[in-house]
């Protein structure tokens, strides 16, 4: 068994949901494992991961606009010396995820039909965002 | 150090959560081993996985209720084509687990006294979900 | 590959988020690897594991007061024999997560730069928290 560790870079322009699915299968296939088990971390706290529907584009939409409902920028925060979009993301990213981990089938992550790997991106400006994959297996 | 992966088939008959405990708990004794990690990954986007109280099912009735109330079928939703379940199915499962990883003590996953596993189903409809279950150790 | 399971335990004093980055890391370091994959769980289903920004206090407060209000004490729940904060904790619980799996970069987790790891504590009264800790790797 073993291990490879690598950094993803997907850089964002404005709130939304960008795919890395096919960027991640590449990495994958690339290692030339069979079985084994993939994780990705997110290294930010005001953005996150989340495996949804890739195949109508409106799904993510609605996602963006329930979580600015949901954690609006005029809220009554504390935190709002780094601009009134920063506080909404660190919650929008504790209701996501910072981590997935996903098995491997035939080299590819064991993704169901319609599942994608999305960065969810919380913050207004431009950003790069840092994914660290790590690979395990055989 | 060996992994071994197989697929568990929930089938569920509307919204709320199936216990799948036992079902895991006895797939990972069959595998014989001591020490290791287990990765469970759902294939879908409008059920999820959660990790809950199975002593009182009023916490699952109640857990099913918070979820529908935060995120209404008559939400005003782009993505209306799969029926006004669909989309807050996808929320749903964007709020809670795709993945749960659970280290193996003696043998089984190391759950709390409380704790147990379950298929968080969001559709109105019979489905038939897909578990990916992964098992690495010794 | 080798791997070792330790559990961390964390005393709680009342709803809050209580840092445990640098006693995880310290852990990690003891155990002499350089490249793997550290898994936390913790066994409760009203307290829960999150990764936010360790910089500024007011960061986890205004977490602590969103989740407070989402999934307030009064509520509609038929789960109240455990008191109005438990259903609640549930929720929360559930809205978070039970695991976290980071890879590990230099013997340590690969967290960014403001990232820490926190046990959510949900529930009112005093509270001992258990998280298991495995790290696989070389």
């Amino acid at each position: 068994m073993r291990q490879i560790t690598h950094t993803l870079i997907t850089n964002t322009n404005g709130p939304g949901l960008y795919e890395i699915t096919v960027a991640v299968k590449n990495w994958c296939l690339k290692q030339g494992m069979e079985e084994g088990l993939l994780t990705l971390f997110i290294q930010h706290t005001s953005a996150s991961l989340t495996i949804q529907e890739n195949a109508d584009p409106d799904v993510c939409r609605d996602l963006q606009d329930f979580f600015a409902h949901i954690a609006p920028e005029n809220g009554p925060y504390r935190h709002t010396d780094e601009g009134p979009d920063d506080m909404p993301a660190h919650i929008k990213t504790a209701l996501t995820q910072v981590q997935l981990t996903i098995p491997l089938r035939q080299g590819v992550p064991a993704l169901g039909t319609w599942q994608g790997i999305y960065v969810f991106e919380h913050r207004q400006h431009r950003q790069s965002r840092r994914v660290v994959m790590h690979l395990l297996g055989d």
